[in-house]
């Protein structure tokens, strides 16, 4: 890459601003865990992440009144379920929605099926791609717990796999919260290391990538 | 909401797959670090997340081997820089060049600041939005070390602002990573609580939201 003339006059002028959270865009997600005698609950967290590769884990954050968060204390388990904009509806529901006042399952109708490796917890059939996670550690902080698991399974609607059996989350249609707003995915814009691609290795990775785009008959 | 009949036929059919890390979509954006004694240094992060409400808190997950690593352990600090798609390809190359073999902001030409409550870190100023961290707790993961900072600062472009003063955070053309590609991001599909809104007043809500989309001129 050249090296570039300073681009002062192109900075857009900034100020400072009250605290917030305004980390975005955000994966929304369908987290669902079970009591023992309980039947499944769905619960809306946008405050999760990745948190480390090998193995692979994760976070959730939520905070210490939830319904959910008291059922994971107790199991120690829950499934991360991705969504697309089909579950749309569903997602912004089981946000607002606490399974103290309804059987969210019920009401909106979800399948629930078994998560390898989880004794308690169940996943949502609905979802295009499920992860079911063991909790290794618990961090206690001001409004919130946070969450930290291993994924010991994953489970994916078939028709994320293309012909050369690579998995395609472009296929899911996920959804992203955005400071209380929710999106659907855009263009796309790249691979990772498109940056320093040559044109041709650029050209031919994009070809492929939208060669296998969406699913044939969908 | 009325009771649904189970969409059992609805169902796509799913499979159990091989372990990873595919919680997606992924907010993406550039770290700013720096030690004392040296220029500031950007790095590519999709490992982050929203951990507390109040305070602000969040995390970022780096691997032990990053130079922002060591970095962030020095000061205890850094800056989580969102990215719009004008920056997409210094996100991608701060991704795959590191510090130690170049100065990646000289070679991008990229404008730093002084972030408010920091003292060693600096904010990229060409960010729509920055967020200034104060590390409280270093959670050591088997491939990486999770950092929980609380946010101490905020800097934003003055056009994110509307007419009313809130922050429209659809106006930076945020960016996502999804297993291994760059996203921008499309549709609007409704406000936390739109599931449950009566029509006239999601009507009234999407009509000031789209109102505001984007500032004049632009």
């Amino acid at each position: 890459m050249k090296k570039k003339q300073k681009r002062t006059s192109l900075v857009a002028e900034r100020m400072d601003m009250d605290l917030g959270n305004y980390l975005a865009p955000l994966p929304v997600t369908l987290i669902s865990t079970r009591r023992e005698g309980e039947s499944a609950n769905v619960c809306t967290v946008a405050w999760n992440g990745i948190v480390n590769s090998k193995p692979p884990m994760v976070s959730i954050s939520l905070r210490k009144e939830r319904y959910s968060h008291e059922s994971i204390m107790q199991s120690k388990e829950f499934v991360i379920n991705l969504v697309g904009k089909s579950l749309a509806k569903a997602v912004d529901y089981c946000g607002v929605k606490s399974f103290r006042d309804e059987d969210k399952v019920a009401t909106l109708g979800l399948e629930m099926e078994g998560m390898p490796e989880l004794k308690t917890a169940l996943a949502l059939a609905d979802a295009p791609l499920s992860l079911g996670c063991k909790v290794q550690d618990v961090i206690s902080l001001p409004s919130h717990d946070l969450f930290i698991a291993e994924v010991l399974s994953v489970r994916i609607q078939k028709d994320l796999l293309d012909g050369r059996k690579a998995l395609r989350l472009d296929r899911a249609d996920l959804l992203s919260y955005v400071h209380g707003q929710y999106y659907e995915l855009g263009r796309w814009l790249g691979f990772f290391g498109w940056s320093i691609a040559d044109k041709k290795r650029f050209a031919k990775r994009k070809h492929a990538w939208f060669k296998h785009a969406k699913p044939k008959g969908s």
